[in-house]
């Protein structure tokens, strides 16, 4: 078998890629279903709450944020959100500075149901937090899967994190006092 | 905000859910769309080529089996295998000592087509694999994603895994080989 100038081989690298591709399938198709089955009664899709959920940490997001962030097309980001203003959880708005861009707010009424989805999150009721009860009983928290946040962050970037990071920091004063 | 019986609150899970769902979410859709991109000359999906690839390590394999393994519904998985069947590349049977099991094989002209896909894995082509190299160079050896693995053996249980483990023993001959 071929080797690479590297100190891996073509077959290690494909074994590699094939391990993170079953575990990456496996584990996202369980995260989509525990998603899916926690906005059920919202009835959104997870790219409708995802965007909503983006825009509540940005306060005012573009739609090329929402699609870098919500990791899906720009022309997905921009359907979905035009049905969320339809149902008038969004409004769409230029900035006086900036008359290019389009913006994007929730309404009082996306912000409300945006805190709401989030009271609503009951733990047990979450596949892959049930799974990762073990590590925290083990380690005394939860895991922070490192390996994948380094790749992650090499594929999409420090902005990415940042903002990934930023989003907790922008949600957590709400949800204390909820 | 309320505390759960646990050396855990509602917040830390909440936040250790969404930050699960963000990661996983990230790496999926880069990993989806390498996967497309490395068997696009092959006209195949990705659940067709999962289906074909769980079977050259199977050996032969039942329609549940390729489900579970495949992280597909039943459903799915047969009506992909029944395409793949209609294109040459398996074939269904049924067992002397076990005629209520249907049992699925790849053909010769599967088989060949599960390796030659193997073979024309090119590293540098995948996306994940380019983001794990700083990992690679920093400690010597691709990364094991052991909390990954432990949330997914909690999920799917210990079957799972070692099929898991044992796909990779049984095509790692005929790879050396190539």
């Amino acid at each position: 078998m071929r080797e690479t100038f590297d100190d891996y081989t073509i077959k290690e690298s494909l074994f590699f890629s094939l391990r993170m591709m079953q575990l990456s399938k496996a584990l996202w198709k369980t995260i989509e279903k525990d998603w899916q089955q926690w906005i059920n009664p919202y009835d959104l899709t997870i790219n409708e709450h995802h965007i909503l959920w983006i825009i509540y940490y940005l306060k005012d997001a573009s739609i090329s944020e929402i699609a870098k962030l919500g990791v899906m097309h720009v022309s997905t980001a921009f359907n979905f959100s035009k049905k969320l203003e339809i149902r008038g959880y969004l409004q769409f708005s230029k900035k006086e500075n900036d008359m290019r861009n389009t913006y994007i707010q929730l309404t009082e009424k996306g912000e409300e149901l945006v805190l709401s989805i989030f009271k609503a999150y009951e733990p047990l009721q979450n596949t892959v937090f049930k799974g990762s009860l073990p590590l925290h009983h083990l380690h005394g928290k939860f895991p922070d899967f490192i390996e994948m946040m380094t790749i992650v962050r090499s594929i999409y970037g420090n902005d990415f994190m940042k903002m990934f990071e930023y989003s907790f920091d922008n949600i957590e004063k709400p949800i204390e006092n909820a």
